[in-house]
């Protein structure tokens, strides 16, 4: 059983496949991979779980792999350039498919990669985590963090084929799995009130990771984010920045705590409680839809106030985010339930809100 | 006075503009810039002698300036990141234009920068060499060169405009001109015989530099790349190879000799010569268009025939050209004056082209 959503751009379409055992199928590979050539990026963890699966399927490709080192802090050019020396050293040509099997890290460098090597090669996005399923593997942003910014330097650059195993989300840590669902209800709280609704009316089986369930949550968050990301692919419009509800507070809380600290996903559950108060606080938002936000990022696990009172800190971290380098700070609020709008907030208004809400929680 | 040429793209256009006193008029460059924000990347040599001008014609601007060091050795990545050092440093956000002030180096990392600065960021070329205006400023190639291959890691990204300052060939050292002109009578020779009549009619205003026959010079040389560029811009249909007339022999030329040592220009017009010489062998091209080839070139003080009778480094160096390794060469060669072909060669056939040209030289 397998779903296929198409991703449509400007000037081609790619197939996003979910389902099980893709892995292992190479009928899946071969419709994805046009040369003879490929080669695996993963890392460390990953290969020992998920590799020999995708080698065997791969069989009847020249098929090299890569092993990078896991973890955030290794997103840098240093990494990246292992993948170039793999590809100058067994001497791939443009013709090679470069596969990313891992989560947003891997994902992003992989792509970065494809995107550089002979000035473009094909790829395809393996992601194994919920999070990379529903959020990074699709929209064609790549890159790699500088010393003084995350994702500063990188490309819009668009997989050939994503495909979505959810055999991988079986052995995915509890912790990471609830980050994931942070971008799940994301998509609820942006674009599709019905699909909140569903996510409410589904969580048992969501935290059972019933499989029918868990395709068909992933299937309506890949179709709303590709759905956003045709509309505005190089981010170029501004609608493509409703994605990132909850990310100017949730990039200051990852910083402040330091990465590694406080999961991605876990900053953004925060951060969108956050966006959802303000939004309450200025009147453009029912109520109700914090409070049942709050409920459901409860039930599946994930933290939903702040974990420091260092205001200055916090606030700092927000003017440094990239897009912020302005006198005010755009900030994605919500008018109603499956409705985001941008919202242009003073600094001083954003340190008022920072400093009411730690006072509040220190109560 | 000043020429004005539209690059037609898939999705848009720009202009290139030919002319004197460009760097020195305000106007020129607001008619390029759109933002407030600017940084040149230029290197040591040519900050003494062009950057003042430009500051100054920019001085409405914040613009700040990268001084790189001098010399094909540096276009690597640890060059390419001082760019983003300051960019980030000084905080320069997506509006910013980055002008590419200087030849094909500082024009290719230039533009890598910007295509991958925070996704993409606009640039402006501004060359200031023969060979950069007629041939790497215009196209959309950018990149670095990896240890084992130059020009491996890049990206195809089109600048804003072109700027083309006749000014600055004044100071050009006279070897680097002449190795222009190879790039120059390539156009001639690949696409339109009656530049190449052109060119040998205009010999001597072309060695005297008179202005009004240079920017006509440069005007051809650049609407035929735009030309050939619009019609294969990612280099897909294959097109675009015809460009690489003398290249593969002239990159296997600069490697064996070790770059700097031959200059590009010069590497190719040996190439070249040996690309006509080799069609001439197969039966596709009359004599006569080598014999007037290699008049043109040595007039213009070029070299003709290989420096170094080394055939195996030579062949091994071929081999390793990034388009090659497969089991057959694709050469482009001519079928007459003005129109070239990809022709594939076997690597026997071209060991036994260059054994017999070392043997005729050295007679």
């Amino acid at each position: 059983m397998a779903l296929q959503i198409e991703v449509e751009l400007s000037n081609r379409r790619y197939p996003i496949i979910i389902g099980q055992g893709l892995l292992c199928d190479p009928n899946v590979w071969t419709s994805c991979i046009t040369g003879n050539e490929v080669l695996i990026i993963t890392n460390s963890t990953l290969a020992g779980l998920y590799l020999a699966r995708c080698q065997a399927a791969l069989a009847n490709h020249r098929c090299h792999t890569v092993v990078l080192p896991d973890g955030e802090q290794h997103k840098n050019w240093n990494t990246l350039n292992i993948i170039f020396d793999a590809l100058m050293e067994q001497r791939f040509s443009r013709d090679v498919t470069l596969v990313a099997l891992g989560g947003g890290v891997i994902g992003d460098m992989t792509g970065f990669a494809a995107a550089c090597y002979q000035r473009g090669v094909p790829f395809v996005q393996v992601p194994t985590t919920l999070l990379a399923q529903v959020d990074s593997s699709v929209g064609g942003k790549t890159g790699i963090n500088h010393p003084l910014g995350k994702n500063m330097i990188g490309a819009f650059y668009q997989p050939k084929a994503v495909l979505m195993d959810i055999d991988t989300l079986a052995t995915l840590p509890a912790r990471e799995y609830a980050a994931g669902l942070a971008e799940v209800v994301k998509y609820g709280l942006i674009y599709d009130s019905d699909f909140f609704d569903w996510l409410e009316f589904n969580i048992s089986k969501i935290l059972a990771k019933d499989t029918t369930t868990l395709m068909e949550m992933i299937a309506r968050c890949c179709n709303i984010k590709a759905e956003v990301v045709a509309q505005d692919e190089l981010e170029t419009t501004g609608l493509r920045a409703i994605l990132n509800l909850g990310h100017t507070f949730g990039h200051a809380i990852e910083a402040v705590m330091g990465y590694g600290e406080v999961l991605h996903g876990e900053a953004v559950a925060i951060g969108m409680v956050l966006a959802l108060k303000l939004s309450v606080q200025q009147k453009r938002l029912d109520s109700s839809v914090l409070a049942r936000t709050q409920l459901w990022l409860m039930q599946v696990g994930l933290p939903t106030t702040l974990p420091t009172s260092d205001v200055e800190a916090l606030f700092a971290a927000m003017q440094h985010d990239k897009k912020k380098w302005a006198s005010q700070l755009r900030l994605i609020l919500l008018d109603r339930l499956g409705h985001a709008i941008v919202v242009a907030v003073t600094p001083e208004a954003i340190k008022l809100f920072l400093t009411a809400e730690v006072h509040h929680v220190e109560e």
